[in-house]
């Protein structure tokens, strides 16, 4: 049976990235759920088109074990993470990557993901891809500048224009 | 200066494809509108997310001259084009792929937009990238089996998986 992905999406979102993944489930009948890291379902692409998520994060948390693995779906919300750091649903963000990791799930993401997937403590010692500018605060996981990554339960794409080298493998893995 | 993009999404939208563009557009600083071809802005991606377009294909009508290029974003929405083929907005798309099309307008798309631009009549003798399952209906273009093609004003790719590849120089050209 294909397992079950939860997709995060910040606010905004990557809009190639996510999607990317998105389709990529559909067409390989993989079922998902996106989730907005936001208070609200409501968010938008970089590229300023709004979107809704199925839900949001604040109700993903303590439903961990519904899904078998995890999307980041990384945006231009990063770069000004720090400014929002304190939002409940950036508590709620580290809070439900810590509970997927810890419990062994398959971890996938692109560009940040693995700095969140590391600064969240569930990455020692795992080989992730990276974008440049995120790879130096990469401290416990092996960050690399491979286009992509598999080390366990680790899948990871260095940027949006990587995961098209991610997804052939990752699908085989959910399917 | 930048060259200005109306970007047409048919409903259902493959979302990989549409933001492929979309943020590669706005990562370059290339204007964009997105038209529906629709008869309202909310639309859905083939993965069922809901999003808003800029606007509806019946307000680019008449104003083709406002834009330098056009994207046919293509979609579920295509396979079941015939059913539809009578909806205002889908006589509208076929009215607008002319007129830009007349205009010598860049055309770009992907998967199914080949047929479309040969169906409009505007594409004859021009070599063009298609989807295998609608390479048959190009009557007066040249299908091929290539990844993407760049003949003239006309830039397609194959299906959404090698829009990556014909990005690179379609962003060059509109810069």
């Amino acid at each position: 049976m294909a397992k079950k992905v939860a997709v995060l999406a910040v606010n905004p979102v990557n809009g190639s990235g996510l999607f990317q993944y998105l389709e990529a489930f559909y067409e390989n009948q993989i079922p998902y759920k996106v989730f907005a890291v936001s208070d609200t379902k409501e968010i938008k692409s970089n590229s300023g088109i709004p979107l809704s998520a199925d839900d949001v994060i604040a109700h993903l948390k303590g439903h961990e074990d519904d899904y078998d693995a995890l999307v980041f779906g990384c945006g231009d919300a990063v770069p000004v993470f720090t400014q929002h750091a304190e939002e409940p649903y950036n508590k709620d963000l580290f809070e439900v990557i810590s509970a997927f990791g810890n419990k062994g799930k398959l971890m996938i993401g692109h560009c940040a993901a693995a700095m969140f997937f590391d600064i969240a403590g569930v990455a020692a010692g795992k080989k992730l891809a990276v974008h440049p500018l995120a790879k130096p605060a990469v401290q416990n996981g092996k960050p690399t500048d491979a286009p992509f990554e598999v080390d366990g339960n680790f899948h990871t794409a260095q940027t949006e224009n990587t995961i098209n080298r991610l997804l052939p493998q990752l699908i085989q893995t959910l399917k």
